[in-house]
């Protein structure tokens, strides 16, 4: 389902070598101000140009096609639209035979039986990252002054970035990442019993991410070898303030009032310029593949932005079925 | 919003120490043959006894109170109640005023203004994942022969799991665990682009449940320090077999047909009978406080069988949607 | 789906000679009181007894399996059954190769391939909207000041009620009725553009209660016939007060402010003394049928309370989401 | 929401007088062969131009955003977009302090506190049903053969509509319209038990068609005044088709596999040329308002392709869901 969110909603369509993407965002509040200025610092942050990033650029400038009128939400659906301007799609033509290693061009051939449109990985692509990063910036706007802030930690497993980029540059090599994400000012009392838990709700969206394959809320994985003495976070003061965060921010799947802060785990890009093997499914042979087109060394570098998007349209939506945040939008 | 799925879709109700939990199954297929014997497996494997263990055990007899007709299920919602027998209220009187450390104790109290049932953690308990149990053993036996297997691979971060039980006990302790679950005879095409990608709606189901603190697909976590050329997975087979599985049986978002892979951590359960320090609501003092009532040494031992439910529920829904499953049910 | 409401949310279950039926209902406010006593009204204007009326009685006594703590709700799920007493299924055991005409036998058993409960309708029986009368009690409890109120305009085409009821009675026969619900005291501003007009919920809900086969809001049909000059309402006062209801009290699907108004027909009784012809399922031929069981003659006189269950759901569910009632219960 | 729909999900955006209205489909099989050529019967049924209808006409031509790959849909989300090309904001210029009567001015401005776009109602306008009737236009494909028609049965209570158009136009007024929706070929068993019967569904969608008032399926508002011996339709083949068709194609929620009929009432154009008094929220006095812009003399004229289209998106929905459409589209 290409929808996500109970009152703030945002569905999302385009594909990566398709005349654009975009998001439409239903439920949210009426009066916020919007500009193409909003989300000129995360579109950027997301972009490549870095090392380590791809060669294609676009300039990502969002079209408001419905929902703003007067520089301001109108509680009207609100659709985002980017134009893809830099394309090539010639760069895909052998890939319909071979799909490349560690790509969904396999899974997207067998569920849609050949139909998907499999240019750059179509509708499956990171590209629509940016569609999410959009609405991430309006979430975030609502959610003010929660403050939502995502970095990464380490590249290929050190924390010296540049070097571990520079070595896989320089083998035609791409490598993983770790990214962190932590949410300030996020009032207690968000998440639904059961199924709505906060860490439910944002380990979805963040798993709609391509390439994430792990997320751990507060100590996460290194809890399952503690005690429970040692991973209690002590209560010391009225407003639920504990001394320590091994929690994340999250009991029983509801804000406490801490904190909220998870990591997640990238894999490395899976388009390298090293030869590999793959199925030929024209031949069935195993032929060496060297992929075209213009890829990231490691597209973690790119995803804190979209990490962040997706914990505040969460916390949006949270904060809105709460009525933390109005539905007739109110500076903070 | 204690209700999840598209077309098999669940809804769980209940209390640790009210009257009964039960869950209500909507969508699921007419014609699937059901008795109380199909339960006994996994809710035993669920319930406590051994060592590790709470003293609370409760007798976990499902009654069918709708959508069973001369023993099959008759396309109508599918109402499973288990009574809680074994309840003593009496252990939580002075919980009101001293949150447990750990537990949802404050933010339920928060959230809900005090109004929230706080018995035994009222409907945050573990105990509701009997609940859950029993939706996953009706997805088992619909998405058969497909086979969801979940263990223990460590406790406390050893292997060597009944010392780490007997070191917590001997401490008044308590202590995590870790568990894989592996899913086989996954058919390919399974999850939705975006946001409903398979590690998506498992995720979003496993952490529902009541101490997961992290999940990780495949190679997960380590993937982020792993280069390209090593994490991608090579097809060898025109079904799409590969020779490796660090993508966890899952690429985009969508199951490849390799066995789907992750693992999940577990945190410490956290009322233990070791002396705590928490907040006194009433004094507004830091007070001691050891936790009464009855508890797992390592809930985590309890798990397996939730797991494998949350997994089997998310592949049934996924297996209706993408019309593998019949709506009138034929056995495999 | 047996799910409806995005934040007030219902979900019903059971069958007309199972052991009860049900209703749970997610996402009410915590802290509303609640007794069998406030159910005791409309599930006595629901029940049968009068003339008219099916010779089945059913005690229809609210039992609390969850959601409810010293009297009011937790914010946990409030699940809430009504024991089946008075069944007879071996009424119905000719019904198998029978379908009664009007009835959803034949659907029933074409769409779950025989597997479905036949019994008095099984899931598809009026017995059903006991579990929405009990859901619509707590809504109309925490909508109010607002208030819903459903009456018979007529029966059988006839204002003269008693007397269309007698001559029905006297032919073993049935007959239908129509029925207006006024809603007074709604704030301006419910419903959601497009989609989740007022007007669109609103009949969703109603036509899940079995046998209605029309709705019209305000003028309805009438204005299929009427110039705009007349039938514009005039706005008279800086609130939107007007000077006619045409719009019964919506405008592009949203409440104007003033009284919502609509008429739902109810069509006869299937269940009829009188022979009527049916396909015989074994023979391949047309067999006279007279329907045992027990019967109203007009079922169109339980409805009230119904119809004005359906409206309260609706608009507690859009008071929520329009932050018109907090998710604490406040009294009014 | 502006999202409807379980499987075949539809998403509208965009506004009278904004840049552009498109629909988001969600869900439809891959493979379904599309082009321009496909829309233009519906768009021009609908598109203004004859006596009766507004001077404002669009080209309608669709734009395909996503989903669409070398003219078959990919199985990606599918985005449809209409410029607005014939736009007049200025003759909206007075209508924020005087709400046209009968228009959602009113209602609009108290919902999103002024934030609203009130240019020609903005997204309330009937020029979202073009986004509406596209969607139809590839359902309707999807349900191939079965076939949705609808057509006028009357204006302003007359056969004779040309003549009733004629007098209205006379009159500088406006005049309602009764449409008959006709769906044949219906497979028996669609809609869900309660809360998704088949009539739920349709009139849910219909409602959301601005202007409609009332529905009614089969003999509708006469069955409130009939006997169930003359309402009951007699089943007399083993397919279940029935002698008569009061029922209107839908039994106890679920299509019975005769044809389904429903009538819609539409109300009057609320622009009219005539002189209305209005509330002037400037002055808080009652003044005379001529509305300005370009409308409709009976816009129910142009809705026949909408109801349609409201209907073949329910049908394609439940024939999704009941495994009567492949996930991958396959020629009739």
């Amino acid at each position: 389902m290409n929808n996500f969110g109970r009152i703030f909603r945002i569905n999302i369509f385009g594909e990566s070598h398709g005349p654009s993407v975009g998001v439409t965002i239903d439920g949210c509040p009426a009066g916020l101000p919007l500009s193409a200025d909003d989300f000129a610092g995360d579109l950027s942050r997301r972009r490549s140009g870095r090392k380590g990033t791809t060669a294609r650029t676009e300039a990502d400038v969002p079209e408001f096609v419905s929902g703003l009128f007067e520089g301001k939400t109108s509680g009207a659906p609100l659709t985002i639209i980017f134009k893809n301007r830099n394309i090539r799609p010639e760069d895909y033509q052998n890939l319909k035979r071979h799909p490349r290693p560690g790509h969904a061009d396999f899974v997207a051939a067998r569920k849609f039986d050949g139909f998907n449109d499999h240019r750059g990985g179509g509708h499956f692509s990171g590209r629509l990252t940016v569609a999410l990063t959009a609405a991430g910036v309006v979430a975030k706007k609502l959610i003010a002054p929660t403050q939502v802030t995502a970095k990464i930690l380490e590249v290929g497993g050190r924390k010296d970035i540049d070097a571990a980029i520079e070595k896989a540059v320089s083998s035609n090599d791409s490598v993983g990442g770790l990214i962190e994400c932590v949410a300030t000012g996020v009032p207690a009392g968000l998440g639904e019993p059961f199924f709505d838990a906060a860490e439910s709700l944002i380990s979805h969206l963040v798993f709609a991410v391509p390439g994430i394959k792990g997320i751990e809320f507060g100590s996460g994985f290194a809890a399952a070898s503690m005690t429970g003495s040692r991973h209690n976070d002590m209560i010391v003061s009225p407003g639920g303030t504990t001394a320590t965060n091994h929690a994340g921010g999250i009991n029983g799947g509801i804000t406490n009032g801490n904190d909220l802060i998870f990591r997640v785990a990238v894999k490395p890009t899976s388009s390298i310029g090293k030869a590999q093997k793959t199925y030929n499914f024209e031949n069935d042979s195993l032929d060496d593949l060297v992929v075209e087109g213009r890829h990231d060394t490691c597209f973690a570098l790119r995803l804190p932005p979209v990490v962040e998007a997706a914990t505040a349209i969460v916390l949006a939506d949270l904060m809105l079925l709460e009525q933390k945040i109005k539905r007739i939008y109110k500076q903070p």
